[in-house]
């Protein structure tokens, strides 16, 4: 899948007394598909993970908590990736359609939480994994 | 609404290297009904969100950071409160039907949050507020 078909959408903070309320998804909102699946993945710092594939499930990725860098491949071309940083800085979504690789990074001194909000309910049989340096993406670098 | 139609369901977290994955919602759930909106609410250390009645919405409530106590009163019964405490250390989802009120204090020193994933989206017009002393609940004693 051509990487230009990730969409990235800006997500609302909303100040309320107490704590702020921020928007993550909505069915009205532009792109969404259905609903399958809501969890949370973790990532400690400096911690790298990468690369995954799913061929039939569509992500939505939001980031409430950190810093993350989210790295994505076509592997019609060889060279090219790309990235997006998500967090509390940059309060977004990305809508990552299926057949393409990514892989993410934690890019703070803490803890981040990516919550992905998926299509259909997660399953083993329809994902792909790849190690590490199967691309050629240069992690270190940012 | 009665207030043992309030369920509570034990989710999983993974263990995963990198940081680990938590489970929130899935479509195949018992008693998922449909996807209309997900959100996330910050709560401040000390912090007091009270009192709030949707009319229309399910509520499901996930707590994957801190530590919250919801307290939820049906008016029928002036002087109950149903009482649970929700965060990192009891993983669990609340399932909230409507016509229930409720408000919910961070335990934890450290922000909590809390994620929501509602039938409806949100809409002003179908939920009611009150003061926090509308009804007797001693938010204090913890």
């Amino acid at each position: 899948m051509e990487l230009n078909s990730i969409n990235i959408h800006k997500l609302k903070k909303i100040p309320v007394e107490g704590g702020n309320v921020l928007h993550a998804l909505k069915k009205s909102d532009k792109g969404f598909k259905k609903f399958g699946e809501a969890y949370f993945s973790w990532i400690n710092p400096k911690s790298i993970k990468a690369w995954k594939k799913h061929n039939l499930m569509t992500l939505n990725l939001i980031v409430p908590i950190g810093k993350i860098r989210f790295v994505f491949h076509n592997t019609m071309y060889p060279e090219v990736f790309r990235v997006e940083i998500l967090g509390e800085g940059n309060y977004c979504r990305l809508t990552v359609p299926p057949n393409i690789w990514f892989g993410f990074q934690n890019l703070s001194d803490h803890a981040s939480l990516v919550t992905n909000i998926s299509d259909i309910e997660h399953q083993d049989s329809e994902s792909d994994k790849a190690e590490i340096n199967t691309f050629p993406f240069k992690w270190s670098e940012y």
